[in-house]
């Protein structure tokens, strides 16, 4: 596993890269943010369920994609895996990105569609899929900043969006969807000021959102998940921006943990809180998100072990706890009724089975 | 400042005494909890001083305490400090919790009272108000607890209670106040589990509140300050109790920033939010929490930092996050219509500004 290290990113960068001569898909290994940047190439089935499950890649639309060349490479002549047995595993590495099996079933058709060559199909597919995700998180900045600039031109100041978690261009191929927006609005010249959740248990909001907007320049303040309601409470917040792990066709979304908190706070202070995700996260099969979407369990060692870099930049991880038990849930349901809108790729949509339906007619 | 370690601790424990031989108050450094426990004397006003500002002592009775004893300490023959030097300072040291301000208050009062030995005076009435703390809270225990055995009459089975931050005996005399209630239902073998918030940036939940719960041999879970929404969405959590760290007349509760979330989602999900909570916390000049109540900032490096132990049991802190700027607010404000009680040492009585004056007629 060979490593590379680069020294300035920007939300054109992308993420995820293959490479058609070694057959090796190259990642930025995301555990190690922000404290080091690195980018290492995936060759075997377990290297892409390692990545996925360890959350080397995380974000609804980098798992989905990565699962897809998890699978398409799994199928090179001469491998021990059959493509049920490949999709298998990829599909166990999360439970609650829908992204996740939707990648897959879409690599799957395109085997069954060219049974002949089912590993080129594949690896098309699993491209084709790439660039369009660039494609739809460039179109969501460009609906989603319309919203910006709306306040701008209301407020004439810098507008302030608070955002959860990491939806970003490291959530995706590239410019990320929460955060498509926000950097579509700095191209414009529109002042922004984001307020980055830190994200307990994993830190994704202290360790990658913060870094990217540090990356690209954009004015931005670290809190605790527990600050937001006090902002919005004093006037402090213009509007949320999340993103979503998966959407149910009535407009529930599960997000990050802790998601649901802010949509209260924003929904008691009238602050506008708006989805950005790519129809992809849509699961047109669930029609309430609260009591239909699995949230994922994940290892108590995350809420009882922090890490970050000591005195002298060395990376460690602290234990805050020895004798406590913990629990780690992954994510939560943020009620429909709480929604403002969902940014999608097709256009802003309210957050109901209507516009949804209409909206699953365009696809 | 000599130090004094010992192994086992109960709620029946107090977190500080007065030795009238050497004229020393002996407190517990609680920023080195739960991986140490260590008892140190404060003898100048500067100990006094800093103990409250960096948090050796916190909760908002302890600190009137303490403030109460570092004033009357600091009137001791000779000393070179005037009441009013020793007032000033020690109002300066945190500026939210209304109990510095009474329990100073109630000291300088005193001593206006005693002119000729103002010094004796500072100490009997600073031993008065400690005395007066441990029959409070425990009338809150008594209280309180009645809300969980009925809770418990009803359900037959372990109630769930999700407290924020710590409002347990560590943050008051003996007792506490949100944790009194759990403690006396322990004492009449009813069965409990407590949800503990970690409560970023100072993690007050993950080390001081699960460290007593352990202690007493209390079930409990430590979790992420994100995770409450979700398990009360799904049925987790039968009640939410919380301290306070000034409650204004009209029955708004201003206390450890995240309080807010948790109450909209107790909200949201009809599940009951009480606030246990000596009067003394309430400021009975200010009419509306959300606007006239002063919240804290404190320094960024709280939020960038975070300790705990590492594999060795080393204390250690490390940095989440080098590049960005952070914000730390240290309170929020819970509006009085999201509480369904305050825990007094009177009785239960509802957060408005009617059953708040019928209370105050009483004391």
């Amino acid at each position: 596993m060979l490593i590379i290290t680069t020294p300035i990113h920007s939300p054109a960068d992308t993420t995820l890269d293959y490479d058609p001569e070694t057959q090796e898909l190259w990642i930025i290994d995301q555990t190690l943010l922000p404290h080091r940047y690195q980018r290492i190439a995936l060759i075997e089935l377990a290297d892409f369920c390692h990545a996925i499950a360890s959350m080397q890649v995380r974000g609804a639309p980098l798992i989905g994609i990565t699962a897809a060349f998890g699978l398409a490479i799994s199928l090179r002549p001469n491998s021990p895996h059959s493509a049920e047995q490949a999709y298998q595993a990829l599909l166990a590495t999360r439970p609650t990105a829908i992204n996740l099996r939707w990648a897959l079933d879409e690599v799957m058709a395109a085997i069954k569609a060219q049974p002949q060559d089912g590993y080129t199909a594949a690896i098309a597919m699993a491209q084709q899929l790439r660039a369009d995700d660039i494609d739809y998180c460039e179109a969501i900045g460009l609906h989603g900043v319309g919203l910006i600039k709306q306040q701008y031109q209301q407020k004439q100041r810098s507008i302030n969006i608070l955002t959860h978690c990491n939806a970003g261009w490291l959530a995706t191929i590239q410019w990320g969807t929460a955060l498509a927006p926000i950097y579509k609005a700095q191209q414009l010249g529109i002042p922004v000021h984001v307020w980055v959740d830190e994200t307990r248990p994993r830190n994704q909001g202290a360790h990658l959102t913060a870094w990217e907007l540090q990356q690209a320049g954009i004015p931005h303040t670290l809190i605790c998940d527990n600050t937001g309601g006090h902002l919005m409470q004093q006037g402090m917040v213009d509007m949320c921006i999340v993103g979503s792990d998966r959407t149910s066709a009535n407009g529930d979304v599960c997000n990050k943990i802790g998601t649901y908190l802010k949509a209260l706070a924003a929904h008691d202070n009238q602050i506008p809180f708006y989805v950005a995700l790519p129809s992809s996260t849509i699961d047109w099969q669930i029609s309430d998100g609260l009591s239909q979407i699995p949230i994922e369990q994940r290892h108590s060692d995350e809420v009882l072990t922090i890490s970050g870099v000591d005195e002298q930049g060395v990376a460690r991880s602290i234990c805050i706890n020895s004798h406590s038990p913990a629990a780690n849930y992954g994510f939560d349901v943020t009620p429909a009724r709480l929604v403002t809108g969902l940014i999608t790729e097709r256009g802003i949509v309210p957050a109901n089975s209507i516009a949804l339906a209409a909206l699953r007619e365009q696809l």
